[in-house]
């Protein structure tokens, strides 16, 4: 469906953005700054900025929720007095802004806001689009339930696991480590972020050298494991990487979206073909400040109007910054529905060894997951195939909603994956 | 020239990455786990990860430059000890870990590396590439002279302007305001970054509308202005908007360079029949914080490599946060030779006026610049005819040395715009 260039929509569904903001002014007049900015900011009233045409176009503040005032300004550059207040801003914007435009809709509710000396923090925390734009945009096109199908994984999380060395290995090389991994009943495996084409493992070669083995496994069990390749490059070699994977029999490719970008994802995307799984390596830049950059309930449904199919959120007891709450809170945003599906499943990485399933299910009480271990199964004391097998019991548990000292007490084989990582 | 796939290259170069660090580590510690974790990390040794090939793909850390030490993180979720060290680290990789693949490049130099609990704070302040990227990529195609010959204007900024209000007019009243600026003498107009592609303004009924005005003047004065059409859009709508560009006589086009994402804007650029206006709309969430993210030096490389030849600095005295010696620092940037050429050429803007000129040129001795004003243009108390002219006025005057006072006495027809804007 294309809207009607012509009539200007009757009543136009609007775009709805919540920000945690702080700023030396008062609050309701940093929003309007806020607001001015986004939809017709100049520093000086110009000639034709009617009253009509502000009421039409103009960015709306709908509601404002004041939180605590700080002596501190969180970011440099504030112009203003010297106790800086905090507040939840909602503002909205009219669809006939941007018209179905997403790299416009960032432009919009992101953009030159960061910029701004009204605030001395900005994040934006949620985003809302009309329904009109399921309509527009197909989302994921294999989601939970696609990626499910593809690697025949019903009632538990997928099993994945990452390449590692993430630099070095030869195409043979990768593959005979995929051949372990698949004769130990993996569900998934991935590139490295790190690793795309390179001289020493061109893209082609590595599909070729991975999908003999996938494809012949799959022929003796009739399971074909996804193999994530990551195709992250310029578009046109993007685009030929897929069709290889496509041509070899493959399920699934990685992009890296931050390197990437959002239109040559979404072109990636539109094909269809494949299952994208969606690093988001870039992301701490975008996130770590608690009062500057955007929030994962707000990234993660650009990247599914995108149509991006997983996502990584990060992992409970993590080897990164991040805090399980945050982890929690990601998951969640990934599982709850958005424009009525646009499911994304989400990635659990990050110094994951299976004893974290058990926290993981009991803050969540979802297996709608793709869990990935690197370490975890690679380095597991008697090899990879019992270390995806004690990934697998470790959620069997979890599901069972034990403890991590529980299950160790009644499934013993998780013991040695608890003396070697659980230290 | 594409690298050989067959035969690692026999010496490799190397890629160089220089960051400003805070971390609870000792500096080496942490400058360690940086290398690690972007060439062969994972949190425990694997099978594999052989010495020699650690030795071939192994990041190392080339130098570290101690600063001052703080008692408090400037980001959360570092993990160690009660003091935070800052340092200057430079780290490089052979060219062999990722080939010659920008994406690529951008998550091994960035990537993971702000996640890492090792930092409480991480910013990449500066990249350096092997000259074979001189072979391999074209850079701008038109930067700073391309541009200059495509307006005809030498030995002086290119004086610019932004359609305001930003949203809300239509094709013809964008087209008209057009012809107020072109008979006013402008040399560059460009849309609004919030202005794409929507239902009020189609984006081939406005191309049509303002090239008919612009090919007019052109043929009447032989000066063609250039306009930049916001072509920044999902990629099949840009290559579209691009060639409409083209097919109606236009010479610019401009890109969100942030929101549409590297691997689409290279593809655009690679076009090369356009001059490329990047916008960096965005880009406060990548630097307002002084220890996270990156600086322009390292950022405004980048677009260099995709072929971006028109790069936002903001300006001296600006509405935004940035200070002047931020502002002078990313002129400097933008000025120094890359690859020995690939000349970019700064656009300077948000909330001037002319009044900043002096200021501006005493600080950086350049007239190689896109001199932007939006308000400073069209709320000129003599229309948008005098606003132009007494831009160009004003930069006479800080060629000659002038300040802000020297000039209005000299040249008494700027009393007016310092009168408005002056204040």
């Amino acid at each position: 469906m294309r809207y009607n260039h012509d009539t200007p929509m009757a009543d136009p569904e609007r775009i709805v953005a919540s920000y945690l903001i702080e700023t030396p002014l008062p609050v309701e007049k940093a929003a309007a700054a806020l607001a001015g900015e986004q939809s017709s900011g100049t520093f000086v009233a110009v000639p034709g900025e009617t009253e009509e045409l502000k009421q039409r176009f103009a960015a709306r503040v709908e509601r404002i929720t004041e939180r605590e005032t700080v002596n501190t300004p969180s970011l440099p550059g504030s112009r203003g007095g010297g106790t800086f207040h905090r507040a939840e801003v909602v503002v909205s914007w009219s669809v006939e802004n941007m018209g179905f435009n997403l790299p416009t809709l960032v432009s919009t509710v992101q953009g030159n806001l960061y910029e701004l000396s009204q605030f001395s923090g900005l994040k934006l925390m949620d985003l809302e689009v009309p329904s009109s734009f399921a309509q527009r945009f197909r989302g994921p096109k294999f989601g939970i339930t696609g990626c499910r199908a593809l690697t025949g994984v019903q009632n538990r999380p997928l099993i994945g696991t990452i390449i590692k060395p993430s630099i070095g290995l030869s195409p043979d090389e990768t593959a005979e480590l995929v051949s372990r991994l698949v004769e130990a009943g993996i569900d998934f495996i991935k590139d490295d972020e790190l690793m795309a084409d390179p001289p020493h493992s061109p893209f082609d070669r590595r599909v070729e050298a991975v999908m003999r083995v996938i494809n012949a496994h799959a022929e003796c069990t009739g399971k074909k494991v996804m193999y994530a390749f990551n195709i992250s490059d310029e578009l046109d070699a993007m685009l030929r990487h897929y069709e290889k994977v496509v041509q070899s029999g493959g399920t699934g490719a990685m992009i890296s979206l931050n390197s990437v970008g959002l239109a040559a994802v979404k072109k990636v995307c539109d094909i269809g073909v494949l299952a994208i799984h969606g690093h988001r390596n870039g992301w701490g830049m975008l996130n770590r400040h608690p009062l500057l950059g955007i929030d994962f309930r707000a990234y993660q449904k650009i990247w599914r109007l995108a149509g991006v199919d997983q996502i990584h959120v990060n992992g409970i007891a993590n080897k990164f910054w991040e805090s399980d709450d945050s982890v929690v809170h990601s998951i969640e945003s990934c599982l709850e529905p958005f424009l009525g599906g646009f499911a994304i499943l989400p990635v659990v990485s990050s110094g994951q060894w299976g004893g974290q399933a058990p926290e993981t299910y009991r803050r969540t009480k979802t297996v709608d997951l793709l869990y990935m271990a690197g370490g975890g199964i690679m380095a597991h004391p008697d090899g990879p195939a019992a270390g995806v097998r004690s990934l697998q019991k470790w959620w069997e548990a979890a599901v069972e909603g034990l403890t991590m000292e529980q299950a160790v007490g009644k499934y013993p084989e998780l013991r040695k994956s608890m003396e070697k990582f659980g230290g």
